[in-house]
């Protein structure tokens, strides 16, 4: 959608599919561009300008400048570069720049010159069932670049230009056929089939206006393209930009890029995106019109397009052996496949690319899982039973973790960040499968995880209680990996309310959910005593968080333990994963959990109320007690609350919509789509791929 | 040798040979330690400690303060981590350190904990004729470490520890057989084969004093060895520190490095590293040696040892489709074999491996040589035959330069920096062979390039004019390849004075040297001709010299054209080629060449003067005009006004290596070893390999 002018300004993602690399730009006067497996935006900048007839040359801001000359810029003064006193370039003023943010396309345009950059998303084929081309197609890890100037009132010729730099890096200069491209270190790179002088320099201003004899100056860290439009004419020039890592691309497992199966160099993928430009092109004007005439506000539309952004940015598509592995990292802090998010993120792959969703349950279950024992906080020392986990994650940075290890957590701590979240990941797993599983109907996996299902409900028993008489449905033992500590959620830069695992109501609703799974799915695998003990825990679980319940306050507690008075947003997590798994009865309060949909749908109206979860500004807060709210799990719970609890109120939603895109806009303007924000400004979390659970509201039924 | 208490801060390279790579520490307070092909100190830290009887850390400074932090601790206040009230660690003070910085090893002490960087070096091997084990010891990309601690006074049982950050990377931890392995994205690491605790943590003092019960926090920055003394003993251990990087190392041409012929990885590295830790002690206690009984004063001994360590740093032993291919980096700036730096390494390469300078040599030959044209500056329209030149370099920052282009050169400059040397690259390729053939008596390359000689000859006399009745040795004509410019020396960023090529006293003295050595090599030759028209040249060149002395001033003018008075100390570089050569009677003031060698002997007496050419510190001032003095050219020609001009002075020449010294340990104390100062602060060319010609003092007969 076209933002409003005082919107122009903020980061984005622009990012191939599975390539964990992207253009990140948009933000005035800061710096950006190209990097690969960089969490955060790159150091370099995006130079696209044209020339006037004085020779001046005028560019969007998409550079770093500094602070000061930021505000000035800002602020509406106009940023010269008076060589010698004669004005040589100027900044675009942010003031006369449109930006048109959409799913797959994102154009800014101001006095003639119109920058479009494009990138294109549709289901990565399942390399199992795909054609070699299908998958070349999808994993080419290039995006594209229009950019056109508008010479039509002018009677001399002009030049416009589109350059890049990538911090302190060099290029190369290669002239291959009809093709300009310009590379640097093999990795990242640009090319067009349009008439266009190569230029390498200090600065872009250098190389238009040199005093020198020598377009590309390879000491230079800026490259780009310079075309002319003729008098009374627009003209255009397409370029693809790209990346490439051969060999090795992770530590601990050697693992390369899926698209080194295609793809024999970074030319070989710039000239591969060139010539399938037309139908890359129209993939992503799809996906635009898709988001465009869902019924949805903009600032809907603008919070899904801006999250999908972030999220390819953070994917990779690996190969490992011969076999696929699909890693997303976790935006700013690049743990690989961390699991809580893989959890949130697993909406936008069941709408686009199911197998990834199989493929990294595959990968927990063969390389990142454990059996641990569990333990009563009360009494430390003595230890029960406990069983199949999962890790938080499986590396951090392309660093693989040694087998069964994430990189995040850490023995000894009680309930505190780096703690395990043994039971929570478990309870992610089970839903994850249940999702997949009930939308895919893939009964080779569903038998092939059989025994891990079994593995799974014993070990969510034991953690609820070993002893079956004592067992409430909620998890209350702690893993023996914590060492006498207690485990965490994902929720661990958060107070108590939503930190602590054991008898924690958010956990509960999870554990509900993955119970809810594990009936349905012993109930496809014909195992009937194992669907009755799955459906007893979660009918105990239900019980126990409607017990939970508050009459006086009209909330269940955020902890099931006496003294706790935080009211929380995320207790009807769980409810998603029924709802996903197309189980309507699950999730209705006329259904057999009805009791605990309709506590859960009294809990949400009641906290749903200025000074308890909602901020000043409309913005959800997750909990009545931290100010640190979770973008995803906004946009998720904000999905359940319409369309499983039927709790809206158009007015009060319309607000809550305008102030989270006004988080996202000035409150993470650098860092591109951010999660954790302390009253709208992100704070952590940053450049994130979590936020795509916004499309599950392209699911939302109008009315 | 044992530096004073208020010299042992400052940063030094501790490289392995020909892998790009250094440790860099000793700087108090400021960021340093591991990193491969930069241009810089790494971004990280070097953690070397001991605990206390309290339990509080004490640190070498190795790691990065903030500016008030670091005045703080340099003025000799203590630097306290207080936790809550606690102190944890302190930075052992600046005052109580000692450094011994010695050809191959760097060691400091204090409070009973002493820290030793040994990087042994010694001849690297020829790949012609040497064996592979030779090769793989010389390649090995790896230096030790030794950490000692006393515990000889304390009862109980004390830790201490070594520890390294890298920037923002992680870790891994390998256990494996004996060994306890670290290790960064596969690329760099440590190992050590004695008892210690591995620990990965966000800081040394977390991981030592951790709250949790994992000693490898996969999230940490910092990773580290932890040992322990015995109470009343002293114990030490043994580190390897080692670098690796797989596949291709560079663009634009792809070679990987040597030592991937005999390493599989970075633990083979690591591993080989410490079986022959004897023998690599013993080569660098040799060179320590060596060094300590050279008959030369303690500040020279520093400097020869400090542009050591630099040169060691920048070095690059690559394999080009089985061939070897010796690179060396342009410090700072990255440039690979950046020719005019070659030139004055070419001494220290004779002394160790001459098989280097042949190797760079045919290089250019191969893939960095060109043929231009020439046209007098008085009527650029106008050309002539040119002939063979080489380029500035091979290219940057790893990324080979197309054929026959350098990364630095620019058409259409006139006499600025970033022109061509199109003249002193000839001269250098010429003198670098003279010198590489009359010491190593290499008759086969001798032959294969004779062709490449002959048409150096001509390509010289060209530049002085096309029309042989009009030349005076000196060169006159500019480049085509400057279209209409005009050419530079290697003293690009000085004035005029040294800047310009053309009448440059500087460059006639080089190519005077060039023609001396190509007389000797058609002499060797039989080319009796050749010999003729070579010696021909040199006589011009010699008169031509001798005649633009000013009587009155008693110099020669820097550059022979009207109106120029600069005075400069490189009017007598090219002496060194023919000296070296081992052609006594050329450099003979009773010689062939008296006359010139009695001028320029005259010249530079009186130019060694306080406000000509001598700073007020004593330091050499390269020209009367410029305030920009290179380190590397200045201790190249006090070799020169020492052994072949016979000018000394023991208590100014005492006073000029004290100034030296101080520029390099307060003026570039943070890059290491720098060339370029202005009044003693450096100021470009900065964490640089060509200060190296210092080695020639190593060859200075005593009296």
């Amino acid at each position: 959608m076209q933002l409003k002018k005082r919107d122009t300004s903020f980061h984005a993602h622009h990012s191939p599919m599975g390539a964990h690399s992207s253009l990140t730009c948009g933000m005035h006067g800061a710096n950006g561009g190209i990097a690969m497996e960089k969490g955060q935006p790159a150091e370099g900048g995006v130079f696209v300008g044209y020339e006037d007839a004085n020779g001046v040359l005028h560019s969007f801001p998409f550079s770093g400048l500094s602070s000061a000359e930021r505000e000035r810029f800002v602020s509406g003064e106009s940023v010269e570069n008076t060589g010698k006193g004669v004005e040589k370039e100027r900044l675009i003023p942010s003031r006369s720049i449109s930006r048109d943010y959409r799913w797959a396309t994102d154009t800014f345009s101001a006095e003639g010159l119109t920058f479009e950059m494009i990138t294109p998303f549709f289901p990565l084929p399942d390399p199992d069932n795909s054609s070699a081309s299908e998958q070349r197609f999808a994993c080419c890890p290039a995006l594209l670049v229009k950019v056109s100037f508008d010479n039509t009132k002018s009677a001399v010729v002009r030049r416009f230009f589109f350059g890049l730099s990538a911090g302190d890096t060099r290029w190369a200069c290669h002239a291959a056929g009809k093709a300009s491209m310009l590379t640097t270190r093999d990795r990242m790179g640009m090319s067009t089939l349009d008439e266009v002088e190569s230029v390498i320099d200090f600065t872009i201003e250098s190389a238009l206006h040199r005093n020198h004899a020598t377009p590309d100056f390879l000491l230079g860290k800026v490259a780009g393209f310079v075309a002319t439009a003729p008098p009374r004419s627009r003209k255009s020039i397409l370029i693809a930009v790209g990346f490439f890592k051969e060999g090795n691309a992770t530590y601990g497992r050697k693992t390369r890029y899926w698209y080194n199966r295609y793809f024999k160099d970074l030319p070989d993928v710039l000239r591969y995106a060139l010539k399938n430009a037309d139908r890359y092109i129209a993939e992503a004007h799809a996906r635009d019109r898709e988001l465009d005439q869902a019924r949805l506000s903009d600032n809907q539309k603008f919070l899904i397009a801006h999250s999908t952004h972030s999220y390819w940015g953070s994917t990779e598509w690996l190969e490992d052996n011969g076999e696929p592995r699909w890693v997303v990292n976790e935006g700013e802090y690049l743990m690989m496949n961390t699991f809580d998010l893989t959890v949130d993120m697993l909406f936008f792959e069941m709408r686009f690319n199911p197998w990834t969703v199989r493929n990294v349950l595959e990968q927990f279950v063969r390389d990142y899982s454990y059996h641990d024992r569990v333990f009563d906080p009360a009494h430390p020392g003595k230890s029960y039973p406990g069983g199949l986990s999962f890790t938080h994650d499986m590396g951090v940075m392309n660093q693989f973790s040694p087998p069964a290890r994430s990189s995040y957590e850490l023995a000894g701590l009680d309930r505190a960040c780096f703690s395990y979240m043994t039971c929570e990941q478990l309870a992610n797993w089970v839903c994850c499968a249940g999702v997949y599983l009930a939308r895919t109907g893939d009964r080779d996996f569903l038998r092939r995880q059989r025994k891990i299902l079994e593995a799974c409900l014993e070990s969510l028993q034991n953690r609820d209680n070993p002893d079956p008489r004592q067992r409430t449905g909620i998890m209350k033992f702690e893993s023996s990996r914590t060492r006498g500590g207690g485990e965490i959620t994902t929720y661990d830069s958060l107070d108590h309310s939503l930190g602590q695992a054991r008898n924690n109501i958010y956990l509960a609703s999870k554990c509900w959910a993955a119970y809810v799974a594990l009936d349905h799915l012993f109930g496809l695998l014909g195992m009937e005593e194992r669907q009755r003990a799955a459906r007893s825990s979660a009918e105990l679980c239900a019980r126990s968080i409607v017990d939970g319940f508050d009459a006086e306050r009209g909330v269940i507690p955020a902890v099931l333990e006496p003294g706790n008075a935080s009211a929380i947003i995320p207790a009807i997590e769980g409810l998603i994963f029924p709802h996903e798994m197309g189980l309507t009865q699950v999730v209705s309060p006329r259904g057999p959990y009805g009791k605990l949909i309709r506590t859960l749908r009294q809990h949400l109206g009641n906290v749903l109320q200025p000074g308890v979860c909602l901020y000043p500004d409309g913005g959800w807060k997750l909990s009545s007690t931290a100010d640190n709210s979770w973008m995803s799990k906004i946009a998720l719970c904000q999905h359940i609350a319409r369309t499983i609890l039927k709790i809206k109120d158009a007015p009060r939603d319309a607000k809550s919509d305008a102030a989270h895109v006004r988080w996202q806009i000035k409150g993470s303007e650098f860092h591109a789509c951010s999660d954790q924000f302390r009253s709208g400004v992100a704070i952590g979390s940053k450049y994130y791929p979590r936020i795509v659970t916004t499309v599950l509201w392209m699911n939302q039924k109008p009315g």
